[in-house]
């Protein structure tokens, strides 16, 4: 398997075990690239908070799972050690939200991830960044 | 009322519509008081993600909303600007997650607060510091 | 003046009495455009702190610096809010730290930055992101 | 020694060779027991950025030096992984500003610590939070 191929089986496999990220939150894996990873999520009625708008933990989640296809994406067990996340803008029920995450860093074990959350008009409403750590494994057997 | 009984019903009027924390996650609300909440989860099935552990996003969830009720507890809306989260042990399945969190300062609309989210063993699994700016309006009509 | 002479101009303005920056610092301003900005500083002895490397305080403080000049580039006065920094390698002795910020997003008064911290061999030795707010005023008078 | 004598001594020696912070920042330390320190800086001209206020790398490098006090009182070597820091008002020239710093977590190598400096009048200006990673090696020979 090339890199491409390798991370598309890493994020397969990652994937169809995440109950937390297809089933309750329903969000859906657009791609896994070595180091990037785009994912999607509509906001529905299970999403919305208090004030009627997504949850901003939601909005977290979706950019913390995608941060972690882009992290896991060489076949490392790679883990969040910590993660920021500024809120720019509500997201409302129906909105189509879609989180791209890159990485900026790699040296050594410890990774930086920029997350940018934007809706279906383009508008970009939160950005995350996220550290991660590399640990002992392999999320798939290597070849 | 006075501002402990202002605080239980704010937050009494929140969680009542608050589909995302009460129904998605399955979070319970333990306090809220001027400048402080209190909240508890299970970890669950649904909160599993592909290690299965709990989701790293849903210990966001977990300390975001309690950082909400806690950042609105003075009846007057308060929004989340941001947050950033430090993530130290796993939580897994049957862990029960107690978020404990306070106000550190509220200086005009802005205010930080800190959470730490404890298992059942009173290990620290997470710290959470949310950064909130009070909007117009109230959560429940004045009196 | 078109938008590359306003920040130029502004970017001189603000260093010409900016002393923290030019003589306690001795930083380099090498260029500021609108939303962007790169500066340099060589790591002398005081810049060292007890282990004998660069204090981490004084990278942020070229990323801080740097951050000024790119969210201050349309002379719309603005401030930190925020700022988070991660630090990946040490600086030592004679090293020249070159800092590249880049707006991320700016919606309304609110603007996120990224900044590159890189030494003379390329590596990255920090990432920093800023959260600036625009206030009342101008830094140079309007034309 | 028991160990408040060992964090003092810890920071004496760190203290006497940080020309940073000594010498270019002209701090003051105040104290350093196991897990906390508090430290102190008047803002002169020499902190001055070009609004005339107090440069925030400045309160920031104040903040970062109490944090390796604070992180390193064990006489086992830390550095810094990571920091935020969130301003809440200006320190101008002549303000007295007092920094203290208290171990949130220390779990394994990992700490968190979270520094508040306030004004001589007891107002918060800033919050910071550091992570902190043990390495290997001690600050002073043990005993």
């Amino acid at each position: 398997m090339n890199p491409k191929e390798l991370a598309t089986a890493v994020a397969a496999s990652m994937w169809s075990v995440d109950v937390a990220t297809k089933d309750t939150m329903q969000m859906r894996l657009i791609t896994a690239e070595p180091g990037r990873a785009v994912s999607e999520m509509q906001v529905r009625e299970l999403h919305l908070n208090g004030h009627q708008i997504c949850h901003g933990g939601f909005i977290f989640t979706l950019a913390d799972s995608t941060f972690a296809f882009a992290c896991n994406s060489y076949n490392k067990v790679a883990v969040a050690a910590g993660c920021s996340i500024e809120f720019l803008k509500p997201a409302h029920l129906g909105d189509v939200l879609t989180c791209e995450g890159v990485e900026q860093t790699l040296s050594g074990r410890h990774g930086i991830y920029d997350m940018r959350v934007t809706n279906q008009r383009g508008e970009t409403i939160a950005m995350f960044r996220g550290k991660s750590a590399q640990i002992a494994g392999t999320v798939i057997p290597e070849a």
